[in-house]
């Protein structure tokens, strides 16, 4: 079984943070890198700044204009209009891998790892899974 | 020996389903993850739906509107047209890695992996190596 | 502790190749692939074309277009206005995996690791794990 993280996102496009979520997943856990897996088709995940909320929020409105919401998408399903949504999180990626050491995420001095919702509110889930 | 799959592109522009090939690339292997390799420098790899063909054709119209074919650029070879074909395929990205679950591919209900063509018609390559 | 690279960028957007240096720190090591992770939040790695260097100047100039500087970011800081840059980042992606072939990194023929800097010049880190 793959260890996993539950989370709910609460907007339609939002940077969730989930250092802390990916650090318990991996308590007691050996291994040379963790990989962090996003099972969905409209959200990511990257690692970016976490000191300052308003990067998260950047990001935010950076992805929806960068992938337009009228760009005359051909995936239209009935209640939903969430053609961009594919886009923005295949950007963003399904995954990231962070380097451990001595079991613990060897992230940069000001690296968070982001849950990247781009078709919310959700209920969603992120696989963490240790490599050797 | 990296085990490999080779593939044919029809298009310039264009998403190929390869999930079934990286399946049978891993057949018997075991491993914590897959690691989906692309040896190009014009053409990458993603995870997004493959419910509806509509969302392949979605991800070629707007990486060729995310980076427009006339922003006037430097790297140009006789006979070849693909700067742009270049900074498409890094978005994509050139790999995904997949968490493994009891031998198989640990995707989402809706998720499948997609060759990322950006320079076709040609013949290609994807590397496919499991991490312990 | 995991082996790193040191370097330093010269512009506010520069890739810098970097696949000798990823080469020199896994020698000796054995593995199934390398993973180059980036620990910072305003630069980023990607591989690409290293045989005509206009394909980097191509990549800065195209990320620079993609993620505008006129904005209207929220992240400000005093004296720093690179909140662009975090995206920029982030749509490289923090890290690479390349697999390896007794050894070597197994990449294409025209394929080069470029460390992707968005916010020099500054002095930098990049992190080589090998995975089994």
């Amino acid at each position: 079984m793959v260890p996993e993280i539950t989370l709910r996102s609460e907007r339609r496009t939002q940077l969730i943070e989930i250092t802390g979520d990916v650090e318990r997943a991996l308590e007691g856990v050996e291994g040379s890198a963790a990989l962090i897996f996003v099972p969905h088709t409209t959200a990511g995940v990257t690692i970016n700044e976490n000191a300052d909320p308003a990067v998260a929020r950047d990001f935010e409105r950076a992805l929806e204009r960068i992938v337009g919401n009228d760009w005359g998408w051909q995936h239209i399903e009935a209640g939903e209009e969430n053609a961009p949504s594919h886009i923005r999180s295949a950007l963003m990626s399904p995954q990231v891998i962070v380097p451990l050491n001595a079991g613990r995420l060897a992230l940069g001095t000001w690296q968070g790892i982001f849950f990247c919702e781009f078709d919310g509110p959700r209920t969603r889930r992120v696989l963490v899974t240790p490599l050797q």
